[in-house]
């Protein structure tokens, strides 16, 4: 029943209206059969027969936002809006949802995570384990037979092998800098600009800047300084996206979010726990100092209220509303050759968010 | 020491001259400032410094085999060899190097492994665990900033990516066979066909055709005859290689081959088990069925000596001379437009090997 209340909490809150979403996940297992049915790949029945359950598990239940907001940023910046372009863009839009699978996978285990999208972590299906790892492999690996077969010809297919590349190297550059401080735990290299650095890479770039950005090259915008723009704004939203991810990992309804937050015992450089520190007394800290970052229930619990006392979820929505209202104020000072209603469309499907 | 007796071997059986590899080492410590220099990442200082860790702990001190096979068929393919074209083949020598440290950073995780190249394994370093993979995602990530700095305006750019892409996806395909089958210990799959399956996919791809395909991409080899003819020939040479890791695993001298093997606590599909299961008797394949695939220290012993009362690697060197004699006999019967030398010096680089 988790499962069930997760998946409808999802169909209503997606980006692309109900047709198109319709026609975006009817490509999914067209892409799923390109991958495992390939005459190249015969001699290795059991294997396609694997693929295509870590596919089927790992790709489809999440909220799409990266993919549908690739085809939304191709539909509002593309000039000749073809029904075989629109199909492209949603080919597209599954493949960063392949590359987004391949970091949920590696994450969880990393992280030691308990459920995803309501239902258990890969990793903890059959007893996987650290195997899973290559099952983490396999979705990032399936990214790039789909675009050599769907995009081989075209002008533009080194500029989306290069934009993912770019999007890979950074995101386990932001995993490896969010791990490392987390078993480090040192508490006071837990600053605000650790904390910009860590969410710019591990999250803001595959999943803002990432789809936005392959569909320019799609779309062929190639103006510099109008990527820029949209870069910069695309970060921003990352950020705020992140903000709310820490948010809800300690306070959100798991129901809703589909996950059970770790943050807290993985002694991960959080919002919340970076806010909590700013604004400490000495007594404060102390707390937070002999409870923060240990895998025990009791002690956890002793954070969260500590949060509590401290107003952290009242600063939470604070934050919430001003950066709400500064990336607004932002999109309206982009240059009027990008399409603002992109970006107001993705960020109003960010505000208030409980999942 | 045993990475000094390690590290002396190493230095004694490499492919290239001295002063070649000297070049070829040369250019390691610029890719590592290649990758971790940039002014793009100025904002990741403790990430560029792990970066470098991670990248001169598993990156440099194998064999080498790969990178310098691939500097070696360029030699013998290029037409026009030029300086800049032979610090080239280099540079994309040292991504399969790197592709090969992500492939072994992963694989000693999955596989329990305790050391390699004569030292612990990375993942048992500082207690890393699995968080280390995260480090082989990041060597894997390493391979396509370096392509796209030296490689991006050269009109087989996008060759080189669908190159190392294909080699990605076919290395874990046959990881994820490999493993699968270990995980599931279903002794009666472990069939000759089964064994090649796994081999083709988890190694020879990426070890034989990978960089002899990279070169051919690089010196203009376009023919689809002549590249057919290699990737038969480089598929034989990996099933060859691999049989010979399975024996080592088992048979090696672990200060030579700098890994303590792990083959028959971890239930794989070797060579020597899928040997011993066609010649068994009921009674051995009895201790076989209740010994095999356990991490106990007698059972594994059990197994050695009833390999050894059957004669497995008297078996395993009239195979070596056996297949040794006929790649000699392919490599003969090979079309004039390939080197045969190239492909005779890597198969007398492998044969009787003990690392
Ligand atoms: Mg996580
Ligand atoms: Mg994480
Ligand atoms: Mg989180
Ligand atoms: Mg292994
Ligand atoms: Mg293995
Ligand atoms: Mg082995």
């Amino acid at each position: 029943k988790v499962v069930e209340t997760y998946r409808r909490r999802m169909e209503e809150t997606k980006l692309l209206g109900k047709e198109e979403r319709a026609d975006f996940d009817a490509l999914f297992p067209v892409l799923v059969d390109d991958l495992t049915g390939s005459k190249e790949l015969q001699d290795m029945p059991e294997t396609n027969r694997w693929m295509r359950k870590v596919l089927e598990y790992n790709v489809p239940f999440g909220k799409q936002n990266r993919g549908l907001s690739l085809a939304l940023a191709y539909r509002y910046l593309a000039k000749d809006l073809s029904r075989d372009n629109i199909q492209l863009s949603y080919v597209l839009g599954w493949c960063v949802e392949f590359l987004q699978a391949f970091f949920l996978v590696a994450d969880d285990i990393m992280d030691s995570s308990e459920t995803r999208r309501g239902r258990l972590c890969w990793y903890k299906v059959d007893g996987l384990g650290a195997t899973a790892f290559n099952d983490a492999v396999l979705l990032e690996a399936s990214v790039y037979p789909i675009l050599k077969k769907y995009f081989r010809e075209k002008e533009y297919y080194a500029d989306l092998l290069d934009i993912f590349h770019e999007a890979t190297f950074k995101t386990s550059y932001g995993q490896s800098l969010d791990t490392r401080t987390g078993l480090e735990k040192r508490l006071e290299t837990y600053t605000v600009d650790r904390y910009a650095a860590i969410v710019k890479y591990k999250t803001s770039y595959y999943s803002f800047y990432l789809p936005v950005s392959l569909a320019m090259a799609m779309a062929g915008v190639r103006d510099n300084k109008t990527k820029e723009q949209a870069r910069t704004l695309l970060l921003e939203m990352g950020h705020f996206f992140q903000v709310q991810d820490d948010y809800l990992d300690c306070f959100g309804d798991t129901d809703i979010t589909g996950k059970i937050g770790t943050d807290i015992a993985d002694c991960k450089c959080s919002w919340l726990v970076v806010a909590a520190l700013q604004k400490a007394n000495p007594a404060q800290r102390h707390i937070i100092m002999e409870n923060y970052g240990q895998n025990d229930p009791e002690k956890i619990e002793i954070i969260k209220h500590l949060y509590m006392d401290m107003g952290i979820p009242e600063l939470y929505l604070d934050f919430e509303e001003q950066t709400y209202s500064t990336i607004n104020k932002h999109i309206e000072q982009m240059s009027p050759s990008l399409p603002k209603r992109l970006f107001r469309d993705m960020i109003d499907k960010l505000y208030r968010r409980s999942s």
